[in-house]
């Protein structure tokens, strides 16, 4: 058997910490591709770039040699490297280590979420990774082992089709994480806040000042899970119907 | 019970000539705020603006009197209007009408969704609506009748917890549309393509070309439906676990 290929991307950008410890593990189970935007992309959620070009730059740190580094997003990059990048189709696409949780609603605004989706949507073993911490500073060190372990599954363990998988890590050195659970998307909720807040000129601006409420208590959903001191995994499909609706809607509608 | 009152948003921009058409609609309806960004905002997907401050700027256009442009995304003003500008929480959301079809895997990337999708988060009825056609010159007048009519529906009847509608309308007059016919997300999928170009300075840069592939035949799909005529109402909640594969990752993770 060949040597798996494995595309790595993210969405804080190709010169954060996060990315670097996860290629540097995908290192020892094939080779890797680091494709990933020139810059920070937070919350871009799942956008794509069609109204102007794009552009790769070879992009070089240490020990990765394989780098490229995309004026887009995170969708964008999965898009183009298997397109235009890689020498053939990767057997595994990996998004992070995002700095910041991915959980429940959250995955809706994530471009590290968007980056594993889009390697699912073209079939391949994807995975989100997202440690629950903002601090550019964190140490990923038990973050990168957990990466490893779950890469390495997924190279040997099949998915069902349309399933991508969503992990989350909590903020903890590796001997207080308690091991790993699966997990549902929680029922968690922003309440929305804009802070108004007024210019030098006089003019009104507005800042996002939202909070999130962990209301779902449901231990086998992945924000508890994180709470209590597991690693989060998540299996995700974007089949968007809701099936249960279908009759209630066609007797509204009286259609066909 | 007093007028309800109708938030309308858009990716396209607030000078599109979809959200004019549905705004008119809207105000046979009820009061009307329309809040939407001010230029064009095709596949930003799910973006939230986080990192730089938002504007209001107070539009006015004919009979629009309560206009307001945002610099942000689709969400962004659904979650900024709702916060700040509405004077109460709305009766429904609506956001379109779309220049361009936005059925299957195309929700994942669409602005259009995103917005239906912000106000269904917080508890509104809401919709998105697409014409499936690119021509921004295109005949909207079967879109605003159907928006209306099924506006209507959704003001009179409640659509269970977390889901909204997304609506999606055949490029026809409207005596040639068929009926409507409540769908299913289909199974579509992008060929993805990047045309390779040089710029005058001789650098490489690439733009988009996929090509997309109609390939569920299902009638009961919302691309099939629009092909064959008949608006699609598709039922979508944001239920991404996919449940099928919780035992299967427990038997590899063999978690807790």
């Amino acid at each position: 058997m060949p040597e798996p290929l494995i595309l790595v991307s993210n969405d804080d950008g190709i010169d954060s910490n996060g990315i670097y410890v996860l290629a540097m593990e995908m290192m020892k189970l094939g080779e890797v591709f680091v494709v990933a935007p020139d810059r920070q992309q937070s919350a871009v959620g799942h956008a794509l770039t069609v109204s102007k070009p794009l552009r790769i730059s070879k992009y070089q740190r240490i020990d990765i040699k394989n780098g490229f580094a995309i004026n887009g997003t995170p969708a964008d990059c999965v898009k183009l490297a298997i397109s235009r990048i890689l020498h053939r189709k990767p057997d595994l696409v990996v998004s992070g280590i995002n700095h910041g949780q991915n959980t429940s609603v959250n995955m809706l605004y994530s471009g590290t979420v968007s980056a594993a989706t889009e390697g699912m949507l073209v079939g391949i073993p994807s995975m989100a990774i997202s440690l629950s911490s903002y601090d550019l500073n964190s140490d990923m060190s038990a973050s990168g082992i957990y990466s490893y372990r779950i890469a390495k599954e997924l190279l040997e363990n099949k998915m069902p089709l349309g399933t991508f998988i969503n992990v989350n890590i909590p903020n903890l050195e590796i001997g207080k994480i308690k091991g790993m659970r699966i997990t549902k998307q929680s029922n968690s909720s922003w309440d929305d806040a804009y802070e108004k807040r007024i210019d030098p000129f006089g003019k009104e601006y507005y800042w996002f000042s939202g909070v999130y409420n962990t209301n779902d208590n449901n231990p086998e959903s992945d924000d508890i899970a994180v709470t209590e001191g597991f690693v989060s995994i998540t299996p995700v499909h974007y089949n968007l119907t809701n099936f249960d609706a279908i009759d209630k809607l066609k007797s509204i509608f009286d259609s066909d």
